[in-house]
Formats: C-alpha cells, structure tokens, sequence
C-alpha cells in the first residue's frame, strides 16, 4: 500500500468520457490498496475560453480578478470527477486551493507556492476518502485567489506529493512521456525510461510541453519521484527523479531545440570596461529576458564584439535598443537576425566526458551546418544555427549519439 | 450619499456587452457620491449549463459537489464585472462567499446565510473601493462551499444589505417591477409602485418569477427596503418595504394565479376522529407538499368529504396513496382533478373590509366560472377553477377591482 498523488491535465479531462477514464483509473489505484489524492486541471479549452472572455472585456485584465476567473475552470473539474467518483460508489471529497492551505506568494498569474496543509489532507485519507485538489490555484497571505501560471497543475501536484511525503507522483498527460527528441521531426526519437531532474529542467523545449518547469524545479528540492505517463493507455512513461548511476552511463539524454530565437551582434565596439553592463542594463530595462550572451575581441584591434539571443517576440524591442547603443558607444555595424534556432543536447553523462561537444560539433559541420553561437553547462551544449537547418541538426545529432529505438 | 447594494440577475450580465452596461449604472451610482456593493449571478445559460453537465455525468449528482460546481458560475462573473470596472479605472475587488464570510448552513442547494462578515466589506468600502460580490454561494461552518437555491443571489444582496445596515437594495431583472397581474394575460396589468413584504411573500407565482420568496422574508426579518427594477432602462421599479398607510388605502394589490395545481377528492369517508391525521401523515411521508385542504361533512351521514391540493408534480403518487388509503378508510369515492388552477387576490388592504371575497365570487359567478375550493387568509383569497378558466378569471377580477392602468 502506499500514497500516491495523481495530475490529470485538460486533454484526460475534456468530456465526460474522459472523466469516466480518469476515474476508472482513480479506483484502479485505490482498488490496488493505495491511498490518493487526484489534482485535476481545468477541461480543454476551458482556461483559453476564460482568457478570451477577460481580454475581449479588455487587453489587459486586473491580475488578481483574473486570477478569480481563471481558477473557475479547474474547480468545475475537481466537482465534476468529484461527481463522478462518488456515483460509482466511491467515498471522495473535492477541495480548493483555499480549503486546503495552499498558500502562495501574491504574483498573480505566476504564484510560488509557499506551503500545503498536508494535515487536512491526511485527515480526509484517514476517513478512507479520495480527495480530489482543484490544480493550478492557490490563496496569497491576504486570501485572494492565485493561479500558478500554465501548466500549474503539475506543480500543485508536485506540491502536494511533497507535503503528504508521498511514494510517487503520477503525471497523466497526452503524450506518452519525455522523448529523445521531438517524434513528429525524428522517426527514431524514443521515450527515456529515467530522466534526472536537471536534464528535464535543461530539456526546455521538449520537457517543458510535458511538465511545467517550475514543478520540477520544485520534485528536486523535495525529492519527490514524478512519472509522466499518457493517461489513454496503461504503458509506463518517464520516471523523473535523482540522478542515478544508470543515468550516469548514458551520455546523452536528448536533443532539444527552440526555433523561438532571434540573434543580435553588435559589431566592432571600441572596447573599454563597462560596455556590457552598460548594455544590458539597457537591455533588462526594456523587461527583455537574454538567452546565450558572449562577447569576443573583435580582428579590428581595439574593438569588441557583443553577440546575445532573446526571444523572437522580444526581437523588434531589443533591436531597438541595441541599434540606440550601437551608436552611442561608436559601434561600426549592427547584425540581427531572427531566424535562427538553438539546437541543444542534454545529459548528466557529459559531466564525465569531453567528447560530447566535438562530436556535435563535426556531425552539424559534416552536414555543412554553420555554427553562429555556442553555449555550453554542466550537462548541456547548446548551438545557434540557422532556422531552417532546424529538423536536419536534430536529426543528425539524434542519429550520431544512437539515441533512437533500435540503437539504444 | 448612501451605502448602496445592487444586485445584477443572469440576463443582465449575458455577456461582455451587458456587462458594460452594468459597469456603467454602477459607476453612475458611484459618481452619484455613493458607497456600492454590487451583488452579480452567473451569466444566463450558466448555471444550467453546469447543472447539465452534472446530470449528465449522474442523474443525482452529489449534493456537495454540486454546489462546488454551479457556484463557479457567479464566481467567473464576479470577476468579469471587477475586470471591466477595474479597465475603466475604478477601484474594485470581488469577493467570494468564503471570503466574505457569507455563512450559511449546510443544506446544500438551498443553504440559508446565518451571518455575513459586514466588517470585511466596510474596510474595503472606506478604502474607497467598489465590493463586488459573488451571489448564490456561502460557506458552511466546516469550510464547504453551499448554494442558496434558484434565485439566491437576491438573498445574498439582501443578506448583505442587512449586514451593512445599506440605506437601499436595488435587485436589476429582465422585468420592470412586480405587476398587477400577468401582462401576458391581462393587456391592463399595471406595475405596483410600492408593495408591504407580506403582499410580495403572498404573490407567490407572480412575485416569486421577480424576486426568490427568502430573500423578501429575509428583507421582512430585517427591515430592508428592496427596489425591483430592469437593468434596460432607467424607469423605477417597484419598492417592497414595510406596510405603509398608502398601501392599506389599496384593498387589493394584485391578482395571482398558478396553473400547475392539482386537486384530490376523498368523498363519503365514514366520519371518526383521526382520519384526517393518518391520511395527512400517509402524504407527508411521500414527501408531498400539500396546499389547501378543506374537511366538510357528507350530505350522507356519518361521513365526511376531505379535499387538497398539491402541484402537479405530485399528482400521480398523491393518487395512488389516495386510492389506497380510501379503499381503507372505508371511503366510497376518490375524485381526481389535474387541470385545475389557483386564482388569488392579494392585498393589505383587506384586513379591514369583508367585501374583497363576495366580490371576488360574484365576479366569477357572473363569467360562469365554477369555483371548486376556496381557502383565505389575513391578505389573501384563493379560488380552485377548472384551469381552462384561468385567463378569464385573471381578466375579470383584474377589471372588477379596478386594478389596471387608467383605473388606479
């Protein structure tokens, strides 16, 4: 017997019939002897129809009455499987954020959670209940309603599993969990068995479409083991957990890529102390979020060159504010691009080996793929090409490390 | 300047466009000088859009997750409501029921409000804030969100409006105020300018599609005026309040009728003590709620006649525990009527003159109409007629008793 907390996001949630699965999965379990506590998201499409509502009424809603309608969507659901549990014969009770003290910061729309009643929790098991938990939602100090940001339920989840200390956390989504690479560009890309909480949180794009990051975030401060998994078939998914000798052996979890990148060099800077800062403080003025940020000496003596990558949407914004400085401090050229792409390989093993980075490098060369920036961390090695090379760089990289079925 | 609670019903809040114009009355009450709490119900189409989608998932949902679920619906438009006045530039918050301590007791559906956190709600008004305030829903004392039944949002203005000790409750309808009679049926029915608490609670049908019965005997328990009006235009409504010596001057205020009435006849039961009671008994354990009954002695002697009504509704198992009880009794026939109807006189007015009821008889007697039960009380007469006189009943006693535009 053991405790066992359960996310079902939007999608397992859409219909009737899908609360029917998720519930006939929620008494497989406790039939299975287990106690459990199911966190529901809101039903497909029910938060972007909320969302729609408050931005046509006006583009920019109060945050904290936004928070108010948004949090509707998943308290319908929690009521709904609640409803449904109970017809089936099962003793059950849902709650909200505030009837179990899941407290959090007052960032309205990005809320942390700060702590979790776990003993109301407790309470209700020791009754012999299931208790479903309205995801995504919590209440500040002052006891406003506060949403976690998209993908929140996960880490309502994650949250709770924490503060009941319990054995596993599952995570029912729609895909069949984290995959080497994204499947619809790599017929080989397969799913990982066991992924270590920082090669999730550096698998960005393609881990992010599966678990919020801030849910993973918060499993490795507390330990606690999530397994991602499809909730339309009973196949096991990713365990996401501590870092293992298993994972140790493999040297690259997986491929990643984000063709959301824009690229902007500022060329030939008479070099003095300070430009940076100077620069960036600029740029963060301006609320624009800088990727990758490198700055070589430039072949023209005496200059600099300052080369960093934002988000696309952030692009026209930064571009601005670059070509402002650029003749400020005296620059010669500014060179900006916005189809560019980071392609990006992820994997605790490379701690131990320095082969990773050459490897990638040659393979993009050898499919004459020019390398514009590169990053790198611990466990991670990151290139900016050009966008349309995109699918080809994934692919080959994904084949030259074997990560595929069949090879692994 | 006044403390003011307005209450918003489904039509008026339809949608974004029809939240505007309430935005928009509201602020005029605000831009008038006054303090404003604005009570708003669920968007027309809501609340039975959720219950459907609860029956759907079981035909006797939960009761406790029920209301979990259909109180989102007044909550998303409480937010609404909050997010256009907010992008208009006015100071606002929503509350909920628990954050306002709307306390009720714990029958779910049709929970009755045993106090309100006034305090909260000043400390927001003298921070100079509009308080928008999510109707129909309230907190039981163990933290479970309960509902208030159909209508509730008027019990929670009134409810408030009797916490704050508010100078006035205007409830905004699709209607103009509370009428003579039917306009549908009557071409003459006149809008009542002013009407006591006891008349509107004896209006039943008429007044009960206007204003939910509990939240006027909550208005009588506390002495709140309570302003009916549309929200389409600025004309008045109808005021219910304490009697006045204005409305004593008026004998009749209006003529009511309900046409989902059935009658029941238990003729010629030899007549001993107790046959009342243990019929009564039999019928209240069905759960039946019975209207009028009347016991007369049998033209045949030693026996008695025993007649009630019911609604509708209840009409085929009233029968059947009729028939069976009869048959016991000893009684020689059960006659059964379901197309009956109730036609009542209502008015203050009447407490003092005897003439409303042999006025009342005549007028039907002379339309050939055969009145089959009567039953009266301090401000109120009832006839039971064949329900295909109803119209004409209504008309006639409408005109007899001068009740119409061009006679008042």
């Amino acid at each position: 017997m053991a405790l066992i907390v359960q996310k079902y996001g939007g999608t397992s949630v859409a219909n009737l019939d899908r609360f029917r699965n998720v519930a006939q999965r929620v008494i497989e379990t406790r039939e299975n002897g287990n106690d459990l506590v199911v966190v529901v998201s809101a039903m497909a499409g029910e938060t972007d129809r909320l969302l729609t509502l408050a931005t046509e009424a006006t583009p920019e809603p109060d945050e904290r009455e936004l928070d108010v309608l948004l949090a509707t969507g998943e308290q319908a659901s929690s009521a709904l499987l609640a409803i449904v549990l109970k017809s089936q014969g099962y003793p059950v009770k849902s709650y909200l954020g505030h009837q179990i003290k899941i407290s959090t910061d007052s960032a309205h729309g990005k809320a942390r959670i700060t702590s979790v009643d776990a003993e109301r929790i407790f309470a209700e098991l020791r009754e012999g209940r299931i208790v479903v938990v309205a995801g995504f939602q919590g209440e500040d100090e002052a006891g406003n309603i506060t949403t976690l940001g998209r993908g929140g339920s996960d880490t309502t989840a994650v949250a709770i599993a924490a503060a009941l200390k319990a054995d596993l956390c599952e995570i029912y989504t729609d895909v069949d969990g984290v995959f080497t690479t994204n499947p619809n560009i790599c017929e080989h890309a397969a799913k990982i068995k066991r992924i270590s909480y920082e090669e999730m949180l550096e698998m960005a794009s393609l881990g992010a479409k599966v678990l919020q990051t801030r849910s993973v975030e918060f499993a490795k401060k507390y330990g606690v083991t999530i397994h991602v998994r499809s909730s339309f078939h009973a196949e096991e998914g990713t365990i996401v957990s501590e870092e293992d000798v298993e994972m140790e052996r493999v040297l690259v979890a997986g491929v990643t890529y984000d063709v959301n990148q824009a690229r902007i060099e500022i060329a030939r800077v008479p070099d003095h102390p300070g430009i940076a800062s100077q620069f960036f403080d600029a740029i963060s003025k301006g609320n624009i979020l800088v990727d990758m940020i490198i700055q070589t000496t430039s072949l023209e003596e005496g200059c600099a060159n300052m080369a960093f990558t934002i988000s696309k949407g952030d692009f026209p914004k930064a571009l601005e504010i670059a070509r402002s400085l650029a003749k400020e401090l005296g620059a010669k050229e500014v060179i900006a691009e916005d189809e560019v792409a980071k392609v990006s390989m992820v994997g605790v093993g490379m701690r131990g080996h320095s082969g990773v980075a050459s490897k990638m490098f040659s393979t993009l060369a050898q499919e004459g793929i020019n390398i514009k920036m590169i990053s790198t961390s611990e466990i991670k090695i990151s290139c900016i090409i050009d966008a349309k090379y995109t699918e080809l760089a994934v692919r080959s990289l994904h084949d030259a490390f074997e990560l595929g079925k069949g090879n692994g």
